[in-house]
Order: C-alpha cells, then structure tokens, then sequence
C-alpha cells in the first residue's frame, strides 16, 4: 500500500465528526456515526453519517457514495464498524465486499452484546487501527450515546443563559431578551440535535414557553425534540409545551434521579431551567457538562441562574473544568464539564473502549 | 534615508507599549509613556519608560541607552514627544541633539498647555508621523491618563470575582476564595500598578481586607495603590486597612460623582466591592471599564456581585462590549467596556488626538 500520512487520516476523522454531526437525534437509540472513505492515493471518495433507524449506517453510506473507488482505499471511522445483523447488513461485510484494504477508527465499540468488527475485519487481511484522535471524537456527536454506554442513563447538559452578574430575569420578571440573537439561534439550532429538553413547572407557569426548534422568522425545525415537564404543580390547559407542535412527556417527580429514570430511552438531555431544576441537578451531582450563555450585561436585581436550598458553605460549590469559550455575537459560550464527579472517561486518555477491542459489537438498531 | 519597513515600525510601537507597562503607577501624574530608538538600520538600540516625577522622559531613557547609535535614527514614542520645560528639559530638544531623523508617534497630546512637538521637530527637519496604532496604544497603559485629560475625572474600573451564577460568597459569609491562585496573583499584580483601590465601608467592616498588592508568600509590592474606603458607616479603630502598610483615604461619602470628586488627583482607581458598591458606580453610568474574574463554580446561593436598589425591569440592565478574554489557569478574566456610555472614544478612530497635530503639548510634571 501507498503510505498513508498521519496528517490524511487525521483530517479525515476531523471530517468524519462533522458529517456525523448530521445524524445527532436523527440516528437515536443508534449512535451518531460518521464515516469517510479514502481511494488507493488517499483522496476522500465518500462522506457518510448514520441514517435514521432502518437506514444504512454511516460506512454504507459513505462506500455508496464511493463506489469503485473504495477498492484498495481506506475506511476512517469514529466508531468501530459493526459486525452485527440488525435491520440492515453488518458493516464488516460491506467493507470487506468493497475491497478496503485499511480501516482507521477512533473508538472500539463499548456495547457488550455482539462479536468485534475489528477482529472480524484483521481476520479477513484488513489492516486495521485502533484510536485514532479517540478524546476528541469521544467530545464530539458520539458524547451522548458513549456516556449512556457507560452509566445506563441519559447525558445530561445544563444550560444557563444569564447577565454578567448571573440574572436569568429583572425583579419585574422580565427576561426577553437577555442574550443576544447569535446565541438564541445557537440555542435553537442545538434544540433540533437534542433527545429532550428538560424544564420545570415553575418555569412553564412562569413563562409559558414553546419549548421547540424554531428559525429566526418561528419557522418549526423539521425535528422537534420531546419536550419533558417534571415537577408537581398542576399544569393548566392551554400552556404552549402542552400544544401538537411537538411530543411531550410530563414526568411528575421532584427528584433529579427520578426524572432521569423516566428517561432512560434517551442519550442527550438538555435541562433548561428554571433555577431550582438546575440547583436539583447540580446538588444531585447529574450535570455532566454546563453550558453558560453570558450577555455582556449587568442587572445587578432579580432572579439568579441557580438557586439551591441545600448549599451553606463556600465548600459546597460545585467545581468545573472549562472545555471551551465560543462568541456568539456580543455573548460569550463557555461550556464546562465537572471535576469533582468525573462524567466523561471517554475524553479521557484511560477509556477503555479507546483502547482495547475486546467487546467489539454493533449497536442493536 | 534608508526606507522604514510598515512592520519594522510597528513592532517597535508594541515593544514601546510592552515597555511603558513598567511606568504605570510610578510616573502619575504624568503618562506613562514608551519610546524605542531604531538606529538607521532600523535596529532597536535603545528602550525607555517614562520615570517617577522629575526624572527622565521615556525618550530620554531610550536616548541615553542608544548613545551614538541615534543619528540617523527613529524614535518610536506612544505619546507626541513634550516641547516643553518642567523638572526635566524638552524631549524635542534631546531627539534633536542626539541627530534622530525620523520620529514616529501613535498618539498626539491632549493637553492643551503648551506648544506641539512634533511642529518643534517638523520645523527642524525631523520627518514627523502621528497616529501609528493609535487604536491600540490608546488602549494599552496610557488609557488612564488619556481618561482624565478627556474627562477631569479618574478612569474607573470594576472589578467582580464571582462563580458562574454570579456569586461572590456562600450563605454563611465564606468567600475565601473563589477564584484560583492564578487569578489572584493576577490581581495582585495589578494592584501594584494602580493609582487607588476603592471599597465600600461594608466590605472592609465584613472581610477586614488589607487592600495591599503582595505576593503569594505574602511580601508587600515595592509600591502600593492608595486603599480608599467610601461610605458613612463608623469604622473601628485596628481595621486593616487602617493599618501603616499603604496609605489610605476615608472618604465619607454614599455618591459616586462625589467619590470621585473626592479623588480627581488620580488616573486609575479600580472599584473592588462590595456589591452594593459596585451597584451604584454601575447605575451612575460611572464605571469605564468592567473586569470580571469568573471561577469555574456554581454555588446557588449566597451574595450576588452586584446588588442594586433602583432596577426593576430588564431594560435598567447595564449594556457593555467585549474588549477580551484571557484564561487565568482554571479561571477566565472577561474584559468589557460600557457601550451605553461610550467612555473610550480614544479606543475609537475618531479620537482627535491620535488624527491631528493641533494641540500637541508637553504634561505638566
């Protein structure tokens, strides 16, 4: 084989973690993959990213595309192909009847249900790596589905959209709008990739939102994710997170572990609000990433982000890390992961499912 | 003359800006000003920043280290050099006497006392440039001074240290401390740097803090900002910021027009808190620049950093714009300026003093 620079097969899984940005919600309960086919001299032939459940996954997609071209080439993967028969073929075998000669993927599939595909593949004369660029695939669109892998419970981000001085609303209540229209279409867009978004009663008696996935001009996004409600308060009729725009799940509990295992088909929540869910979640140690939108404003009265009723000391906070700072017009995008629970061992060095092929499966469709 | 490479000159301009950083604080009342001497081939052969009150101009620094070198030269100054005699002679007459050919500044005076340098040069035959990264050194540490030749009054600075939720202490009081030791050495060195700190008598009465710029072993800065206290509250006698350590000024006053009046011998005072404080600079429109030092922690209870009496409603919020980010180990230091008072048109390029050569005019000593 013609060698292959380090740099190609990099930029190749860089490109394979877009494409598969495509198929965040769209692929769910399958993993949101992306695959990215190299002929014999190394130039990219197909792009692929998981279809709905039914449709091709990624690889397939991808050698479609590629046709002939992918004789001799390279597959790279952001996860392990599967060796599993489901409603579609097993990857391996598309490989295989493709005539790839060499398959790069980030990380082994963590599912303990079905043989490996690596192995399946090295067996056949494939040269296969292991690995590639695993920690920064691991934070990309498979985060979500990995850490349900690995819990048995959704990923759950909080989201905080506050003043520079942590107000999410004036003392007259009011809070449109505090960030700026940047973020609010980030938020929109990101809203249409999620499984759930997550709120409390209080925050829907409050402000009656929508809760959907909406264009500037209130277009509806094709895909709407489930809009979940949790707390005791009576819901009157009429409220907008109650309408037909989009599927709703009303989960009367108080208790954040509770609410999670009403939850439990989904691989990515995103929990809204208001400050008492989010003080909940964080004192119950189930946030696994916090996403603050700071507007470059001050109020300096009103309500703040996160209120808590069990928090005393200073000792009681709870410590993140900051994995990235994004402008989004005038407001800022900070988003962070904890440090005192560790959530995320698959962007760690140490995940296992980086490393070893041991249990190899596909997930089930 | 040999011809003066666009980048040549304005590296010079950014090691003069680098240089005059050291000047702050020492050379108050005058500007803290840099100045780097190109010999004709336009190497650096000399540096210098303005010294304490009746010492050496940052040209005459610059001078001195470049000897002979000068002739044929360039002097890159961030202010217009001084046409005019205090404790110290003319700049003009020293770039003249050393033989510069060439004399290229980003800024022009403002002080409208006395006759322009660089006319005095031109008419001597130097070649005479005005406005060189004007933008950009006009943000640098001549900030302060540029701010109360405008204004008559000292340029403002808030300073907020708080959690993600916009908390600066825990329910029961604790504080101590929020923000990592990077952030804090930060603030420290900076300290050293100001003219004053100024905190309300709240803070002092609640944290007793000593106000002093030290180092992580505790050792007191070489200079020390003034500790200013404002408020009508009693404070005790054994106060620490009562203590010999730095000098301190008792200003007994609630308004922060009249704080200020109280402190119009000053360039560069930073508001340090508390929260109440910082609430009526803030709705005085009073603060030129807001420093917000924000930990990677959520407390969800406890003081906020601002707390104001006159905010109802989200249209009394504060609006500013983001002048920069910049990671303080696990901390971010988030720097924005006013927009609904613009305070910095010497940021902007309209300001007149870095256009013309009207007014050009030595600083008084």
């Amino acid at each position: 084989m013609v060698p292959l620079p380090s740099a190609v097969v990099d930029e190749a899984m860089r490109t394979a973690v877009a494409v598969s940005e495509s198929a965040r919600g769209i692929s769910t309960p399958n993993p949101p993959v992306g695959a990215v086919i190299l002929d014999a001299e190394h130039r990219v032939v197909g792009t692929g990213a998981t279809a709905a459940p039914g449709g091709p996954h990624a690889e397939v997609v991808a050698l479609r595309e590629a046709g002939a071209a992918a004789a001799g080439g390279t597959a790279v993967v952001t996860l392990e192909p599967c060796d599993h028969t489901g409603r579609t073929g097993p990857c391996t075998q598309a490989l295989l009847a493709a005539g790839v000669a060499r398959v790069v993927h980030a990380l082994a599939d963590p599912t303990p249900t079905a043989a490996g595909g690596a192995e399946t593949l090295t067996r056949a004369g494939v040269v296969v790596e292991s690995g590639r660029l695993a920690d920064e695939v691991a934070r990309g669109p498979l985060r979500f589905w990995l850490h349900r892998q690995r819990t048995g419970r959704p990923h759950v981000t909080l989201k905080l959209a506050s003043t520079l001085d942590g107000r999410i609303a004036a003392p007259d209540g009011t809070s449109r709008w505090i960030t700026g229209p940047a973020a609010r279409a980030a938020v929109h867009a990101e809203r249409a990739r999620l499984d759930a978004i997550v709120v409390g009663t209080g925050t829907v008696l409050a402000d009656d939102p929508a809760l959907t996935a909406r264009a500037d001009d209130g277009t509806l996004a094709v895909r709407q994710p489930l809009r979940v409600v949790v707390g005791r308060r009576k819901l009157p009729a009429g409220l907008r997170v109650l309408d037909d725009t989009a599927p709703t799940r009303v989960v009367r509990e108080h208790d954040p572990q509770a609410v999670l295992a009403a939850l439990d088909d989904l691989n990515d929540v995103l929990v809204e609000g208001g400050a008492t869910l989010a003080g909940a979640f964080l004192g119950a140690d189930l946030v696994d990433r916090l996403v603050l939108y700071l507007a470059p404003t001050v109020l300096g009265a009103g309500r703040s982000a996160v209120e808590s009723t069990s928090v005393g000391t200073l000792a009681d906070a709870r410590g993140f890390r900051r994995e990235s700072v994004t402008a989004l017009g005038d407001d800022l995008r900070l988003d962070f992961v904890p440090v005192a629970v560790p959530s995320h061992p698959a962007a760690a060095p140490s995940h296992p499912a980086a490393r070893t092929q041991q249990e190899q499966t596909c997930s089930p469709e």
